[in-house]
């Protein structure tokens, strides 16, 4: 038992906080056999057949029938609270929806994990209520879009916008179990399966090069295919592939500095300038879309500080391409990057921490990127007059 | 460094949160050679002169000058956002407004600490907005009440009321540092210190019986000089060691178990059906004297059950009625404790675990109350009928 060090008048308090949570890949979450959904989170505990389970609007309509079916058959007693979810609407007051049910349904609080079923809009908002009711409460994440299952479902991180800022608020509570289930991907959108693909191709530029050759080998047949088995070329090997080397890449890179004490993180790729660029460009951009935008730039930065070879940037470019994903928007302006930069480097602690790819799948830090810097890089990827939506100067 | 285990298709993610934060006792914070107030939190960093002040504008009206005069002197850059603070308005809006001020102020995450100056109320709301504020930035707090000083300022936790709920929503997140100055106390009114003597008295009850007798000598008498040392019968002597092993005792009851993870927590005595009664009885019973009333038929029910003598009841419940603190409002009705009593056991997990007396000094956990012994505890606590205020039955 540790006790705090004394030298009167003054005593400093030290203890950690241990953390521990499972990510699983599954299947059939909705077969009435399967037991994960209800015993996820409560292994440990005696069990209650009481669930607050908060709802994604879209996943609601197309699975709600599956869902009740499921819940009913296991005999669980549940209320559910259905959310509308978009990015301008990820704010306090959808946090605010969420605490009130919880403390409507007068939830015990270690027997009842929160389940949070849909994107990552959904598992942020509700991630951050469950970290605030009665100061952390235990949720369960079933993301359902691929941004979800690779990225924003399986860290530690919560979130909403605040006064136009991307995430400005949040807190580090990682839902104590997150099932992976990616059939659910088989409904969504192809435009939200590129999005997340924009988040797998930035775990392959900065440190997996295979990943980078299975998604320029297989990237737009991932995206008509849904990343589904059934039906697919290659029996969904690829897809499978891909959703593995992606969450085990991103799995390892939170894991040492999960509370992001370190400012140097490579996963930091790409979201240097993309938080300002998703705000400014709301709803025209996705969030995998401005990262896509922060990442095109990021190419041309490195290529032009000879950290990428003109091969690499061109291959890099081609991926990013072949996947549907945006180089440029409107938007983009020196001054908005200089802006974007400038916030981005008060919350690295007053440092830029630039992650550049240094060839295809590492990364480095770099710390003195200028504005003239950008304004060139910019000039690289800004269509040509005319060709460009609003031809935006 | 720690990697997730991977057995595929499941990752566990392990990791320890280390967390650290220093208590100070000091004098002349606003000597405008003592430069503690304007380091504390940043000393480890590049200094910033910049600083956002959160003071409690009771505080704020009694003490501007010379928190100004002191600023001025230091050189600093900074600006001021006075909260009004009282329980009621212990709310997420007032977290909303300190939100707002730093993001305004253009907030550098780590070099520049919140100041956070004022009683229990002040501190508890700058300490969430300061762990939602980019998923968490440091603070320094300033307690300016005695609640403050041995208890609601050198703990991790912060919260707000939410839905008539005491501190419903909030965190685990203590300021990098804080500064106890007692001489804040001289200015506070004397009901304000009985209600901290009834947190001091809370810990000379469950761990501390040489505290228990110096509150039995002295009470009445650190009420009238208000802890302060100038003018005091014996130079302070009695108040530097009340404080001193209040602060004490609570530090090291809290460090081992700073998130909560143990539900049998001794520091919880008093705070069974306190929670609730401060609300009901809103604005009418303060955070200590609620306690007090919790103490008071913690004590009943302890003597009831053999675990306290006659005698030990009595001692105790005179240096409650010395220390001019309540044993009971008319909010105290079987039903109400019945249900605060429920709302506690969904907070510690489907269970009781009511730390009562084992004589004095030393505390034990319960896990079987009744409402009939409760309804026979509060039947010695009642005034006989006139003798109370409203004589409700
Ligand atoms: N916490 C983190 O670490 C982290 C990491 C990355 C991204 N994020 C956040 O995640 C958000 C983006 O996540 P997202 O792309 O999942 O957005 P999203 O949650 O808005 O989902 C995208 C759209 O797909 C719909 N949808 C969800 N599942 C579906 C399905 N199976 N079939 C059909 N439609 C479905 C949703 O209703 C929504 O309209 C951003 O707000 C971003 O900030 C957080
Ligand atoms: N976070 C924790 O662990 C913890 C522990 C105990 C209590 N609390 C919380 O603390 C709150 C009670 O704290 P409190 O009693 O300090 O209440 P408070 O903050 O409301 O302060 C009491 C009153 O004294 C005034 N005041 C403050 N300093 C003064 C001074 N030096 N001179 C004159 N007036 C002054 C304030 O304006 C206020 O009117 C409750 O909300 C309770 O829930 C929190």
């Amino acid at each position: 038992m540790e006790t705090p060090t004394i030298t009167e008048p003054r005593w400093r308090i030290e203890a950690t906080r241990p953390v521990s949570y499972e990510v699983r890949l599954c299947q059939d979450l909705f077969d009435h056999s399967n037991d994960q959904l209800v015993t996820a989170g409560a292994e440990d505990v005696l069990p209650s057949r009481r669930r607050l389970i908060v709802v994604d609007a879209r996943v609601h309509a197309l699975f709600r029938e599956r869902l009740r079916g499921y819940l009913d058959a296991r005999g669980m007693s549940y209320r559910l609270c259905v959310l509308e979810t978009t990015e301008p609407a990820k704010t306090m007051d959808a946090v605010f929806r969420v605490l009130s049910a919880m403390d409507d349904f007068g939830l015990s609080r270690r027997r009842e994990p929160v389940l949070a079923i849909g994107g990552g809009v959904l598992t942020d908002i509700v991630g951050l209520a469950a970290s605030m009711y009665r100061r952390s409460t235990p949720y369960v994440r079933v993301p359902t879009t691929l941004i979800g299952m690779v990225d924003a479902g399986i860290g530690s991180k919560t979130g909403v916008n605040f006064n136009r800022h991307k995430n400005r608020l949040g807190s580090y509570h990682p839902g104590a179990v997150t099932l992976i289930d990616p059939a659910f991907l088989a409904a969504l959108p192809a435009r939200h399966l590129r999005n997340g693909l924009a988040e797998v191709l930035k775990m392959a530029l900065i440190r997996d090069r295979g990943l980078f050759r299975l998604l320029a080998a297989d990237g737009s047949r991932l995206v008509t295919e849904r990343m589904q088995s059934r039906g697919s070329a290659d029996d969904g090997a690829a897809a499978q592939t891909v959703m593995r080397l992606a969450i085990d890449g991103m799995l390892k890179e939170l894991q040492p500095n999960l509370w992001e004490q370190r400012l140097d993180r490579i996963v930091d790729y790409g979201h240097t300038f993309s938080p300002t660029l998703e705000m400014r460009a709301l709803p025209e951009l996705l969030h995998g879309e401005a990262v896509a935008v922060d990442m095109a730039l990021s190419l041309v930065l490195a290529r032009r500080r000879g950290m990428l070879t003109d091969d690499e940037l061109t291959g890099a470019r081609t991926v990013l391409a072949n996947l549907g994903l945006p180089e440029w928007h409107p938007v983009c302006r020196p001054a908005l990057l200089a802006e974007a930069l400038a916030d981005t480097v008060r919350h690295r602690d007053g440092r830029q921490l630039i992650p550049l790819t240094e060839g295809i799948g590492r990364a480095r830090f770099v710390d003195d990127v200028t504005v003239a810097e950008l304004t060139a890089a910019l000039a690289e990827l800004r269509p040509a007059a005319g060709a460009a939506g609003d031809g935006a100067a």
